[in-house]
């Protein structure tokens, strides 16, 4: 097992960002050259998921679905104004996990991962974990 | 690997229960310092999430919003009466992974790990796995 | 770790296709008595999900209320007429984990496992990592 963790400067108050390259590039210092890759993320309001990264306007309409399903102001009881971002953060999931082989991770095709962004602008951590 | 089980007693149709400190506990038990846990509840009609576990209101809020996105009557097929909990069950997801380390989970600062009942109130199992 | 992948053939736009017995044969064959099991979909508009598999009532269901809840028409900008189905995905998840031991999936008593087609009719891949 190895763990690595890197964090990720969100500019939006939601928004998804691409970290496809970033984990491929700990799949090659892994040293395991095959297994299943953990991505998580430690936060509250943040999801992760795997998704079409080749046209960004597959981000941008989840992205703006969410915004649409859960709205921003609602009868919530939380005082801090961001019960939205963690309504999201609970239907998207704050974890994926990804089978990798020959050093590189499994994805289809189009798939990239991203973090979603639900109650930014932060500073984000990513804890990686390769079994 | 170790696996463990506990069970839940939930006390109404919809809630979320914070069940962290019994997997903390586990995780001492579990003789592996550092890995995964999966955390996984074998019921069509619950979910796990991670989410804050400070301010109780998240929890409301998340429990809330998810009653009145998939509302219990409406045209359903499944002629139990609880097809808005089996939805919701696969929305929310019935798993979730976390990375632990020192003995410790690797949650954020406000994260707590929650089974959410969404057809109670009824005794639940979790099953716990250490890898 | 033993990893398999294999296919399944979809026939709608929209279907949840019960998969748990190909995955069984899949723990008989893979060696290892006890561990994880990662199901996991490479597409952008597939999920996977555990739930009811004894009444074909409950999938219908799901099905049906996902796709009320994200309309195949909407203000999209992905020109390829399917990001209802890229947003299904993300909400469900495109992957599942279950505990396995003594040869079975710890599935509980009226689970099982499934495909959830978004944007068929297509040719899938499914790949299991046995951990």
């Amino acid at each position: 097992m190895k763990t690595y963790s890197f964090s990720v400067k969100t500019s939006k108050n939601s928004e998804l960002i691409d970290i496809t390259k970033t984990i491929e590039n700990f799949v090659l210092r892994s040293s395991k050259t095959s297994g299943i890759c953990l991505i998580y993320s430690p936060h509250t309001t943040t999801g992760i998921i795997i998704n079409e990264a080749y046209d960004a306007d597959v981000a941008f309409d989840i992205n703006n679905f969410l915004n649409g399903l859960v709205p921003k102001q609602l009868d919530y009881r939380h005082s801090e104004g961001n019960s939205n971002a963690h309504i999201k953060s609970s239907i998207i999931g704050n974890s994926r996990i990804i089978p990798y082989s020959n050093d590189k991770l499994n994805l289809g095709q189009w798939e990239g991962v991203f973090l979603c962004e639900f109650d930014g602008p932060r500073q984000r951590n990513i804890i990686l974990t390769f079994l």
